[in-house]
């Protein structure tokens, strides 16, 4: 009569994740050869865009995240008494967990702000005080802001490095680096500057460049790389597809874009589908994706990889989670692996 | 001229407390001998509920509590680099504060969502995806929820051990632990299988255990030892007591269960007093107690004590605090030592 | 026709930060023999009042303080297994992040309280009962609160040390020690017992003594080196000035304290001008200094530093930042090296 328990308590947890794509990145690792002169660069400077990295830069940056991934349980704690202030004033459990985790990881200490009521922002103090402030307490900020001017506001009295966690519509770099980071595991040839014509890849892309930053960052990234990626497709029906002079940078830079509001007619031709499910419009946000899903059903061409931010609304059926086109959820998880990767350049170079 | 200071800052704090119950628990050290195999068999198990332990683990796990608070100053600190994810979706500073120190004291590392509101939750992620998030970001989670169907739901991709401490109405077992833990303390004999009958207590519970969690997990644990408690007082007077088959379970079980509605009455006969102060009714909670009170007028039995999960109400008089009774601020003490114990055999067996 | 990059980033951060009064505090270390015995005293008590520290505590503080500063690389984690509890019943992102980053560089960890609302006072519970629930959880309590009693209550229970971090209208000590922290550094003779007439300073204070907290504390501090300041004016135009008994209890001391009202009439013979922006009328505050600011157009002393214990409002203009009359920059950044010393000697004396 005593009623069973739940199936799911009586056993132990499962000893790996056979998801695809979740991998030791051993592949990559081999790929690459070590080459510390880009990310010694990287010391004590701020990252606010993706603009401002190098091609060798993202590669040694994905290649030292390879090397934290394949071999997790590293005994070496770099950033033991280092502080990090993680400032989400915009506040996003995922992405503040995924920086404080690759901290944690890296042996430092952390002090959270997750309440923008309880500041002096609210208050009317001007974030070139609160930069000042923050000088004082850490070794590294990363901030999170609807408010995209307010990085460079704190910029301008912070004598400490601050990462660009995600400001309104602009950027959200670190995403980017973890979005090249997952396209290099999968296919490390992507990384080569002689890439064979037959390893390209065809890429396309479901949001709006115009007002997205996770897109806005990813096509910078992907310019890097242009020789990698046949093309890039966009897919969206807004009225303003790109910002101002958004286009012409982007294809001045050598990416072959091409706008489509076809989805079902492109992806049996497409290597790589990013999709996205929120964007900003101003201080609000509006869900994207009722007219552009993807599910089991999708005709995905085979050996095709699919990427999400997340988190994921309807646009991004389960029913995907369980094929070899899953590779979000190993997209999330190398996220943390990147950000150890370029946390430890910002503040030392002693990897 | 000059007013003088508050009396309590003239003087140092006092060097200890002299509280009933808080002394080292040597006895219970003492009284079984160490048997690392039912522990180990814990090793990377999800807990959610109290069903999932045998009599055998409850008594190593107290027993391991008794080690840690006996010797609280040792050097070791085995979950240094391992990061604990305190996720409160239902806000809870004690519980919180409970998990957070005794992982601390292990030497571990922790990332808290206190705010439910900036979740994925909030936004309509599903549990099963927040499950998989967190595999990237920590080697264990600590969840309560009031919806009591989302840790199962969790579970689903979760590969990463996780620890209930409290969903809904339904379960809150590592409470449950600390409970018997502190009857252990108090009377080790209630261990032994083949106890004698002067040992034997008489336990008296104020409390629903129909919709209260902690009564539920409580009253699992003791039907594990029902051989030790001649009786179990059950004081009531809500129309439905127990939850459907709960009562049948339990006397299946072997435990001797009897409904009260006179606690004074029965009183003068009991050697446990387990006050509980709310009842969790849907997402509402009420206070219980008004009905039945404890207080140094109350008929206790001269020797016996008073447990109670804390935060207390008006049910508990404070002027039982200075008397013999007064057993429940041992039982908070406890938690964190019995917490050490579970957190440590779920995430790493080396004690 | 790729735009710019934001300058900001195309450099790595400067080096050092020259802002006057930023400087290894060299000057104070070498002006003051070592003596730990002032030091020893305050291990395990609690610090509630400015009016608990002696003169010789508050020297030795702030020599501890410029060790910590002048030698911040420092390998030495004497906390490392202490965990502070750091509660902030009223919320403040600056104070709070001060006394944490201040624990983490000393190596300890850290439960922070940051959103009262889900706490079992709002819930009815005692301060006692809250304070005898911390006693189990850390090593050190740090505590903001609106209600002036509630350090009080708690410490009724407690047994571990708690320090005030500001409570309602009646102190905040620790920033009163990082306050005499900065005016040492800026003229080490002030610590004199025997100070030359010629090194004494003349202190203008805009503020409201009745209910700043900060001004309260302040004062008693002064009054404890009274001798070194000729002279502290109060620039205040409220109807009450003085709480009932504060000036006559801060003349008692030994302080001499003048009121004025016109500010500009008084500043070219100050040398130290202290400006605060809020002040606290029962549960809620008021602005101050409409009718009192300072900006590079004020008429103040060549060589005379300007005080404020931040964030500031309008009464502090940014154009003074960039002077060698600002000190407040210097005065927030020495509160982390104040409070590493005063926690250390608190909880342990083995520096």
């Amino acid at each position: 009569m005593v009623s069973p328990l739940n199936p799911l308590l009586e056993e132990a947890l499962p000893e790996k994740d056979e998801t695809a794509g979740i991998q030791k990145p051993l592949r990559l690792l081999k790929h690459v050869p070590e080459d510390p002169v880009p990310l010694i660069e990287l010391a004590n400077h701020s990252i606010v865009s993706t603009r401002q990295f190098t091609a060798e830069q993202v590669v040694q940056l994905a290649r030292l995240a390879a090397k934290h991934e394949a071999v997790p349980q590293q005994a070496r704690r770099p950033l033991v008494g280092k502080i990090l202030i993680s400032a989400f004033y915009e506040p996003s459990t995922r992405t503040r967990l995924s920086f404080e985790s690759a901290w944690h990881r890296l042996g430092g200490d952390i002090m959270s702000i997750t309440d923008p009521a309880t500041t002096g922002i609210a208050k009317g103090e001007s974030y070139a005080d609160v930069g000042e402030m923050l000088n004082n307490y850490g070794d590294l900020v990363v901030l999170r802001e609807t408010n995209d001017k307010a990085i460079y506001q704190m910029m301008e009295s912070l004598r400490i490095p601050i990462v660009n966690a995600g400001n309104g519509i602009e950027e959200h770099p670190t995403q980017a680096l973890a979005d090249m980071y997952t396209l290099f595991k999968w296919r490390p040839a992507l990384m080569d500057k002689d890439i064979e014509k037959t390893k390209k890849a065809r890429i396309g892309i479901i949001g709006v460049p115009a007002n997205m930053r996770t897109v806005r960052s990813l096509l910078y990234m992907l310019a890097l790389f242009h020789n990698s990626f046949e093309e890039v497709v966009i897919f969206c029906n807004e009225k303003q597809v790109f910002a101002e002079h958004q286009l012409e940078n982007l294809t001045e830079m050598g990416l072959n874009i091409r706008i489509s509001i076809d989805l079902n007619a492109d992806l049996p031709s497409l290597d790589v589908i990013y999709i996205n499910s929120i964007a900003w419009i101003g201080d609000d946000y509006k869900e994207y994706g009722q007219e552009y899903s993807l599910s089991k059903k999708s005709p995905i061409k085979k050996g095709a990889i699919v990427m999400h931010p997340l988190a994921r609304g309807k646009e991004l059926s389960t029913d995907l989670d369980n094929t070899p086109h899953n590779w979000y959820f190993a997209q999330a998880r190398g996220a943390v692996f990147v950000r150890m990767a370029l946390l430890t350049c910002l503040v030392q170079h002693n990897w």
